[in-house]
């Protein structure tokens, strides 16, 4: 964790909006990939990998649940993980756009893993030294789950780039598309900032040499090409202030239906 | 198990085809409904229940995938567990039709779980001791997947059953309809006969009482009635012998799409 200098005067703690603005940005990009993977349950070319996809969709939902319960609290009016869920607007949901985009074919799906898994791995590590101790546990036990998850992207980029010609050319093209979508994982605003001061959250600038190192060196294994960063769009920032892509709304629209369908109901 | 009685000279084993038979039943009944269980990953109304839901699917179609293989070893024409899985015809696959049925409202969904979660308990159990020690093996290890399943929707069926009026209504509802579905797990024909000889499988006709018992002890406890044995219409008879509802190949198109796309592709 890119720690702020030490001083003798401790910087004051975040504001409980700040925090509770990244705590959604968290678990946000954690419940929308787990949606989204969860997508290939029984839909996989193979029974193993199948399941494996899910099992790593039930990690990433698990951890969604805990931050956002945390958000709840940290906000103070009651709201649960469910009711932060289920019964926000896309324009309220704090995901990067990267985790959002369809599931595609297969090779998108484990090229868009791969991509997070490694953010996830640099940046739980570095939480887990969070001046915030809840955040700093949440962040240890997620790191374990997180090198199993990336261990298994990575792996299967391998098997995919230097596989047949047409796996090569499916992760390549996905790789290609993907790639603009990385720099928001790495964008920082005012509220990055405040908690970077207060010691809660790392640098993300700081992260984005060693997830580089750590996907470069991947995909070169896997014969693989990573594009050059260019700059990104207008319309493609904006996803942790509520910025989306159209396919949000669509997986809100599924995500969202049955407990919006019995409001209140106890089960 | 209700074994037969000691004998001085020992049943021969099985012929393989109804070892065979009998693994696809106990594989596909596990891989249907571990698959209409994964339907409900992401739109559940409450996140822990659908990672838990999700987790049951999980282990069913983990089981599913140790049957299959084992199917295929012993048929030993080279399948696979995948070729089993994705590439045979509504007309080849060998669950009952319980497990096909359309997952329904959440209460159908648990009142499906719990029938066929206390079956799977029951069967298990007697097939430790099955004299192939193969299939004893994974049974004990299926084994205590479904006991915690089994208590899993148990506590459901209790919850929803004396539960608000709409929970009550929506599962005895689903019970009534499901009722006749399950007089199937109990029925046995000649490849059932032949393996209760050789010690291989249990007598199901001696496994019903428990069940019942089972059942109707937690209906009881859920304020449910459970519903009268009447004959089944000879329509619902025979997923067995591959008969089935239309539900099944609606649900095998969804389930073999990627597979199918790509045959003998490397991923």
């Amino acid at each position: 964790m890119t720690s702020p200098a030490p001083s003798v005067v401790p910087a004051p703690p975040p504001k409980p909006n700040a925090l509770l603005e990244y705590l959604l940005r968290l678990g946000d990009d954690r419940l929308i990939l787990g949606h989204r993977l969860s997508e290939w349950c029984g839909h996989g070319p193979i029974l193993e990998e199948d399941i494996a996809l899910a099992n790593v969709s039930l990690d990433l939902l698990g951890q969604a649940t805990i931050l956002l319960r945390m958000a709840g609290e940290v906000e103070g009016q009651g709201r649960t993980e469910d009711a932060l869920a289920y019964f926000r607007e896309a324009t309220q949901f704090r995901n990067s756009q990267l985790v959002e985009l369809p599931k595609g074919d297969f090779a998108f799906t484990i090229a868009r893993q791969f991509l997070f898994d490694v953010y996830d791995v640099v940046l739980l590590e570095a939480l887990t030294t969070s001046s915030n101790t809840e955040l700093a546990a949440i962040a240890a036990k997620s790191l374990k789950e997180a090198r199993y998850h990336v261990r298994h992207s990575g792996e299967w980029m391998i098997k995919l780039g230097d596989g047949t010609e047409e796996s090569h050319r499916r992760v390549q093209t996905a790789l290609d598309s993907l790639w603009l979508y990385t720099s928001e994982l790495f964008a920082t605003d005012a509220v990055e900032d405040e908690l970077v001061r207060a010691g809660v959250a790392p640098d993300l600038a700081g992260l984005k040499p060693k997830w580089e190192a750590l996907v470069r060196d991947v995909l070169q294994r896997a014969t693989l090409t990573a594009s050059n960063d260019v700059p990104r769009p207008a319309s493609m920032r904006g996803g942790r202030s509520g910025a989306h892509t159209e396919h949000l709304g669509h997986l809100l629209a599924e995500m969202q239906i049955v407990a919006r369908s019995h409001p209140g109901a106890t089960w």
